[in-house]
């Protein structure tokens, strides 16, 4: 999808320079994979169409607390193989710190944006749960589950509405005409946003936290206070938000089914429990952390039980996350007479100008089954 | 200077999108001083000119090893600052790593450049201060010195021609026609690459290394083989590189006159000495621990017998810092017909077109002697 929507941007837009961003980059050994295929990609695509390669700007966003030091670091290595390898030396790297829900680049200054595993992180835990007066509204759990109420679930809809909104119509203006973005992110295939695929790793997360609270380990309030800031939605709520919006039409959605016991099985002495535990003990513990002051004793105990209950489920029944990719096209706001004003059409505007693609979002695609499941 | 070059651009370049970038930004509580300064200088000047506030595209560069976490951590606050004070929104600030030795940011990208406290420093130690075979030209001194041999000034002279001229070069890509550049650096009045006042505070901190030589306690060789890879040129020898490289005119140069004596002096518990050397270690100390593996307690004592140094030293006479700060414009390659064919024009080429203006090159300007002195 990637490489399709860079072919399509070099042959309709033909940029002499060309604004990308990866959103969410996170920090690490894969913070620059990404990147580094897009601007291989761009080189091999102008080269199959016979355009001369266009100068490539390139952001690499993350929060203002991501640890850019170690993205920069690999950045030499990053150029010295672009420049040796592929002979590509029009080519910049920046760090962008800031929260992507809102305005982040200079207008219509972006042709390609990439973000992954991101856009199921909320702006922050949706308002309505933590009431200023009286009881938790969703105790002993940390997320949505299949025993949450109609308020629960309407908070956590309205936070990734208004989140998902502000996201597209932010880029909306930083993103010239014909643009295009590629977004992958966790969700699920079901219509109930409480369905397993979409909850089940909070769900048992939750039973681990519980059963420390019944050891009087943690105290049980600490558990009803908190909720996850994360929305795993299905393809139709982001076809909505996209409708609503008016500034894009999604040309490709693809939705991929990972089974919580696939990957590397070579070692024997580590039980899937504990590696599935380990995987999402790496994305969540700093958020844990900072509300439940466990301590790392306390930590570590946490996800040897969260192990074992996932190894106790996973003996029983098979568990799997949905993620899901989606290619959008920026709406044609030079072609249609409309111009730039499509730009001030807000989403309360959402029978405006320039809204009459989006009201045809066609979801292509469907369900890529993993092999064997 | 800043505000007179951001007048003249906003003035005769009207840009509606304006990018600015600062050399050199490090990391600490002074590191978007510069950048603050320039984005609410170039708010005030739109305003008095009666122009629409250009949209703001600010890089912040430095090595790639540079804390960059701790600058994106007062983004936020610089953010908010440049909103509920001055009303900026249209602001973007990056991190842009890399040497400023070489290509950095895409062509004709740059209205303003500016850089302070880090032009005094080389790409590298010179070369031919570490020979392959035989001993080391520079014995028992780290940079300069009134007794270093001709081959040593003409090492060091040579690696600021090529650093400076690639310098000049680079940004002379980047900027747009009638960009500005304020540049600001230690360097010297004297014509003489060793006076005093260019190399003082190396010749005292070589005789704080030879004295613990003396005592056994570091090896004289690591002393011979250590050159700092930094130069103190006069205003003359800028002139030269900005008249050799022809794309740019200096259009304004003052001479600061820095009392190593100077500043704050209200605690009479800690000697100016010690003072100076504290100042002195916080920017030379990790260069000086990556050659000469001192460990934390011969570094203190080190920096112990510096500041003693100094303190008798400043008994029986002043000793002076020089700061230059130098303004300078990208030559007018729209009006005077030879267009981006300027660009063309190397270091190798001196006598091409667009170099006339760089030929008549005046030093504006004199000395400002800081009150008192």
């Amino acid at each position: 999808m990637v490489e399709s929507a860079i072919f399509n941007i070099i042959l309709e837009v033909q940029p002499k320079s060309m604004g990308v961003a990866d959103l969410g980059c996170s920090s690490g050994p894969n913070s620059l994979t990404a990147v580094s295929k897009i601007i291989h990609t761009v080189n091999v695509v102008s080269q199959q169409i016979g355009l001369s390669v266009p100068e490539l700007r390139v952001s690499l966003n993350d929060l203002p607390g991501n640890d850019f030091n170690d993205v920069f670091k690999s950045l030499p290595k990053l150029y010295n193989k672009m420049k040796k390898d592929y002979g590509i030396e029009d080519c910049y790297v920046w760090g962008l710190p800031g929260s992507f829900y809102g305005s982040l680049f200079p207008a219509q200054s972006l042709h390609f944006v990439h973000s992954s595993s991101s856009l199921h992180w909320l702006s922050q835990v949706p308002l309505g749960l933590k009431p200023k007066v009286g009881t938790h509204l969703n105790k002993e759990k940390i997320y949505l589950s299949k025993s949450s109420s109609m308020s629960v679930v309407k908070a956590y809809q309205r936070q990734f509405h208004e989140d998902f909104s502000l996201f597209l119509r932010s880029r909306a203006k930083e993103m010239v005409s014909k643009g295009r973005m590629v977004l992958s992110f966790m969700g699920r295939r079901s219509p109930n946003p409480c369905a397993d695929e979409a909850c089940y790793q909070w769900e048992l997360l939750a039973n681990a936290l519980m059963s420390l609270a019944l050891d009087g380990l943690l105290d049980k309030e600490k558990i009803d206070s908190f909720n996850a800031p994360y929305y795993a939605p299905s393809l139709e709520e982001v076809a909505r938000e996209v409708e609503y919006d008016g500034s894009f039409v999604v040309d490709g959605a693809e939705t991929f089914v990972i089974k919580w016991d696939d990957g590397d099985k070579s070692d024997f002495n580590i039980s899937i429990g504990y590696r599935v535990a380990k995987t999402i003990r790496a994305v969540v513990e700093p958020m844990l952390e900072s509300h439940f002051d466990l301590g790392p004793e306390l930590m570590d105990e946490l996800f040897r039980r969260y192990a074992k209950i996932i190894d106790d489920c996973l003996s029983k029944t098979k568990l799997k996350y949905i993620n899901l990719v989606i290619s959008f096209m920026r709406n044609d706001f030079n072609g249609d007479g409309d111009g730039s004003s499509d730009d001030e059409n807000g989403v309360g505007n959402g029978g405006g100008s320039g809204s009459q693609e989006a009201r045809e979002v066609v979801v292509v695609g469907g369900v890529v089954v993993v092999e064997g499941w």
